[in-house]
């Protein structure tokens, strides 16, 4: 593995507190570890996954759909302006070396499904056990070291 | 709607003969009805309705991941050559009015969930059941009744 | 070569009548010779080139930025709906055998050097003159001419 | 302006040594400004930028063609993997405040062309001053200024 450990958290979008609350449980446990955090930059489990990378030290990638530097929550250190709208998850997942991933919709769910077609490990957390293919984590925790097991 | 109407038909890439089988039919009943058939433009369940398409003297397109005209199956018409990769999955099904999709792998549900997330019509024939806004097919002249009822 | 000959026509989306006309010029003579049309299929040279092959009785396919079909103009039979703004001049000159170039801006100059840093032979008709490796007509015939014994 | 700058280095990705080592310059001098260097991540200037840059100890961003970390140089730190082929020079300008573009081919070219046509200032730094919008810098000290004045 050349380079940093990059790994992408990918959930739901929404301002939904539990998620977010989540997502920044993850990126503080993954840049504790040395991992850089990429998401998609935006709001609900991407903000809550760039601010726990950002409080610990992190570094922190936001990749967006669109081609404003505004649109990235403030805890983005890096922010990649793809301006290709929802072909910009193939480079979310495709820039990570695993995925985690937590509870969301179906564009969550096309980074799921991208990430197993390209080959690269996903663990759902408290998510996505259904899909074949995903290794499933009860706790943060869990799924850090499960992605980095598969990682390394 | 303006211009013609536009379905993408997705599913596994492999030679599986029952499911291209029930692509060339897909493909056959779409070019019937007046639709353009989009479609990855490669084998599988691609090949199937692009086959199904040409052969009812529809217009055939074939939206292919990488950059040679080659890689095109032989039923495809106009050939679009994103070289962008896994990315094209998103480009296959946003120049879609609405889809069909048949079994597959991860690529095909790649397709479903991008599809839902840009909200657009999706159904799911003998297959796809379980993700939430698919609707229902069982036959291939029920998924294209199906399908036509929504983008109409 | 495989399939239909497949000829981008790229130039100014301004609405300038001359470029417009000679666009359209040049997507009629394309067209007469069975080559499938490609162009942004928005404004200016992208709609002269669509009416002209469309008036012949071709195919015009269109490329947009966007994910909008009532964005294309009213002459393109397949409307691609990229998504992903300034990247689709890549899938616009990558999906053809050759292009054909009028003059425009940035945007037009972005299309002939993504062509020939693709290997494409790229014609610049009364543009252009100036880029290595473009090969320069003074009329709409000479530049189909041109790029046809380029391509076959 | 929120968050980092982020200036993009463009320029020839053969081994030009002249050009490599004039983008090592660049690279340095914009980090010591503080800011994030983007590139394409791969040979020549993109190389020389990148080394530049993580010399001065500065944060280096390669945004790849390809989808195989080991393509990019190893002065990069954050490695984005596009798999779009050449649409991912559209990706660099975009996600630059601003670009000084090296002498370069066709590639080069086109990264120019999209960033002015994304209305993104533009310093050639012995080169492209025969392009409409292109400022002109005879020095990377210049180069540097003059990008810096244009985005703050």
């Amino acid at each position: 593995m050349s380079g940093n450990i990059q790994i992408a958290v990918v959930g739901s979008g929404k301002n939904d507190e539990q998620i977010e609350s989540l997502a920044r449980e993850v990126g503080r446990i993954l840049a504790e570890r040395g991992c850089v955090v990429i998401s998609g930059g935006r709001d609900g489990a991407m903000r809550g996954a760039s601010q726990g990378a950002k409080e610990a030290g992190g570094t922190v990638v936001g990749i967006l759909p669109g081609s404003h530097k505004r649109d990235a929550n403030q805890f983005v250190d890096i922010i990649i302006l793809t301006g290709m709208g929802h072909a910009r998850n193939a480079v979310v997942v495709g820039s990570a070396d695993g995925v985690i991933a937590l509870p969301g919709g179906p564009g969550t769910l096309s980074e799921v499904a991208l990430a197993l077609k390209m080959g690269k490990p996903v663990v759902g957390l408290s998510a996505w056990a259904d899909i074949e293919g995903v290794k499933h984590a009860h706790s943060s925790d869990e799924a850090v070291r499960l992605i980095l097991e598969e990682v390394r």
